[in-house]
């Protein structure tokens, strides 16, 4: 039941945030009946709601509930203060991330308003080997998480997305030697990502990225940018 | 089902973050069998994290479920470029609520490190009378909430607190009328909250806050706070 009660919600994504209730069925794999019912009990706890249509949303309530307690509000918060203040360096995007599963998950997002185009959202995924953020978390995550993305598909965006698994396996030691990666062009060839590691104690916890244009100052934040994550790392280790 | 499930997240809070689960049970109101059962299915999915000595806590899954479709975000996203100047113009809290039932919920707070206290959490609510945000929405509720809360019990947190239905009522015309309340000490008695409308076309749709120290100069952030919810009212109505 939980599990059926957990694929309707998943239908819900930052491109589908409204769909109507035979759609739902469609995409949960479940008969338009048992949809129809669950979706009207989630409607009577408030974790959806009606739209125009009949159409249904996800509910303010869910997002209350998941967030007042959610392990990554106390990370987000130690963050901000120093998320806020490179943003003001940076004016593009200022972005923190962490490992979930084989992706990074990004908790917080920064943007200015005529930033550099950015595919990252918040809530939203990307893959490890394409993000900096993610070559950051891969380069700190277990031995058999790295062996199984160096062995897996690795999706190319440009003709600069690192897919070379040789490439991409000296970049991850550079990573751990140098304390940054930088990947110009590997998502949009307009943008270039940079990303140090955020660490609690000795282990890398989350990575903190900037998006900025693709051209030669990208370089010049990377100092900045490591300030900050220091700064991020004491306030959550005390 | 749903209602039960429902129960079990919902005993997770801001304070009560990690959970053993026969107190999940107790507050539950839930047979520790079923409650067992319910979470183990709930760790399954993700949506409930073991944690140490096997009590539980929400998953990043939920929050990550929950934040990517939630009508909130839209709001949010318009709203944190301004939040963001407004924030480092005032060097203490700045806030975004929503209504919701007959509270104000809050959806961001941007806060400095050494900033005045303040009872407001993302994610966390207050009540209508008592919060600038709250008295702000209030305001511009359905006259049948009015009368609810006019007529309804009014917490006191200190001698400040507006409890009086007649002095509040007065307040909230007042609210109409010049677009903004000033709360000193009604919280705490160190703390002022300020708060305003933000509109999408006539609606009042939230209310932008600051929290400040209670002194005399608490009134010179108005035109800056003013000006912000102008500028998220304009980025949310395109």
């Amino acid at each position: 039941m939980v599990h059926r009660i957990a694929r309707v919600l998943e239908v819900f994504g930052t491109d589908e945030r409204v769909v109507s209730v035979s759609e739902v069925a469609r995409r949960a794999d479940l008969h338009v009946a048992t949809a129809s019912r669950l979706i009207e009990q989630l409607v009577s706890v408030g974790w959806l709601q009606r739209d125009e249509d009949r159409k249904v949303r996800v509910g303010v309530r869910l997002w209350e509930v998941a967030s007042r307690a959610s392990p990554t509000l106390p990370l987000r918060e130690a963050a901000m203060p120093f998320m806020e203040d490179l943003h003001a360096v940076v004016r593009h995007h200022t972005q923190l991330g962490v490992l979930e599963g084989e992706e990074v998950l990004f908790l917080e997002r920064l943007s200015a308003r005529d930033a550099v185009i950015n595919l990252t959202r918040i809530a939203g995924r990307l893959p490890l080997h394409a993000s900096s953020s993610g070559q950051v978390l891969l380069a700190h995550a277990p031995a058999e998480l790295q062996e199984r993305v160096l062995r897996g598909q690795r999706r190319s965006y440009t003709r600069h997305t690192m897919t070379d698994a040789k490439v991409l396996r000296a970049r991850l030691a550079d990573i751990r030697k140098e304390g940054y990666t930088i990947c110009p062009g590997y998502i949009d060839e307009r943008a270039t990502g940079i990303a140090v590691p955020v660490r609690h104690g000795g282990d890398v916890i989350a990575a903190l990225g900037v998006v900025v244009p693709n051209d030669s100052s990208a370089r010049t934040v990377i100092p900045a940018l490591r300030a900050a994550a220091l700064g991020i790392s004491r306030a959550v280790s005390h």
